[in-house]
């Protein structure tokens, strides 16, 4: 069912995006891993020059994958329009922008598949920051959907918690954290489905 | 049941901001007015700074309405990191800005109420960038309820588009128009009530 495709995955190095990586590697697709300071490529999804760059190395590709997402983390004292752009130039803008740019490279009837997460809906403390740029990819998700052309779909996959990622459980009390298995499923579903503008909760 | 308010609306000189205006000051609430090149107080939400010096000339409240969301509306060829600005830095991180800095001046038990829209879950054409501007706001709002302290409440207003703005209703389609009135008790809902973290589909 699953015939082979050329992959990038956005944010590579992270725990999400090295699993994602390998899992779909083994199952013999082209991975393309793209992170901010290792992997094949490098992209700095805060600069567009950077991703135009990064789309113009990598040439055709059927899938893009996100797991790339910089927020402010901290009190709410500490809050303001200065550190509130964390999450504004990454989680969201980096993530908006590589659609942007990337529906001029990407092969028609390819997909893009963004990451946000249940704290939008969900708040915790100290989280407010990527609780507005889940919101705003998640609203970007279902508007762009109706947009992109060439049989082009976008989803967003919204996890909680990820089971490997132990050191932030204490941020997050009561919620029963995503497995990996869960998360790489609501990767598949966008990537191999034919869903279009929805956030998946894996 | 409703005691006498000091109330701010920032965006008073639009089509929202005028009606709420009006039919609040007729129940002797006490407005404040402020526009951006109108009003009595002059507000650019897009300046830190001019927002810090609107609420140092306004002095104490008791709430802040704000129906200022200036988004980019095009198509979506001409969607790219420099229009999507337009709604970054207006609808939302002005209204982020409101309360992020208006915290610190608001009177205990004050309430902030910031306008979204249905664009959020109901995307239309040549409308992403306020889907994205609405969604940051709605997760902000969530995540903001948690974290304000001296019992201050923040909402948010979410209409679909208002029947006094027929010009917008061709891009619209099938959408039945939030009536004034319905606007009217979706603000008063926020402002007189006790929810807080809510998005109020009036």
């Amino acid at each position: 069912m699953n015939t082979k495709k050329r992959i990038i995955i956005v944010g590579a190095s992270g725990t999400m995006g090295q699993f994602l990586a390998n899992v779909l590697e083994k199952e013999n697709h082209d991975i393309v891993r793209v992170s901010k300071t290792s992997g094949e490529l490098q992209v700095d999804t805060t600069s567009t020059k950077s991703i135009q760059e990064m789309f113009e190395k990598v040439g055709e590709f059927d899938a893009l994958i996100s797991t790339a997402g910089p927020t402010f983390v901290g009190p709410w004292k500490n809050l303001n329009d200065q550190t509130f752009r964390t999450g504004v130039e990454g989680k969201m803008m980096g993530q908006i922008n590589l659609v942007l740019i990337g529906q001029h490279y990407i092969k028609p009837n390819g997909s893009f598949t963004l990451i946000t997460g249940a704290l939008t809906h969900e708040p915790q403390l100290h989280f407010a920051n990527a609780s507005a740029a889940n919101g705003a990819v998640e609203g970007f998700v279902r508007a762009a959907a109706i947009e992109l052309g060439n049989g082009i779909r976008i989803n967003a996959v919204s996890p909680t918690v990820i089971e490997n990622s132990p050191q932030y459980f204490p941020y997050f009390p009561g919620e029963i954290p995503t497995t990996m298995k869960q998360l790489e499923f609501g990767f598949k579903k966008s990537l191999f489905g034919t869903v279009t503008g929805q956030i998946i909760e894996p």
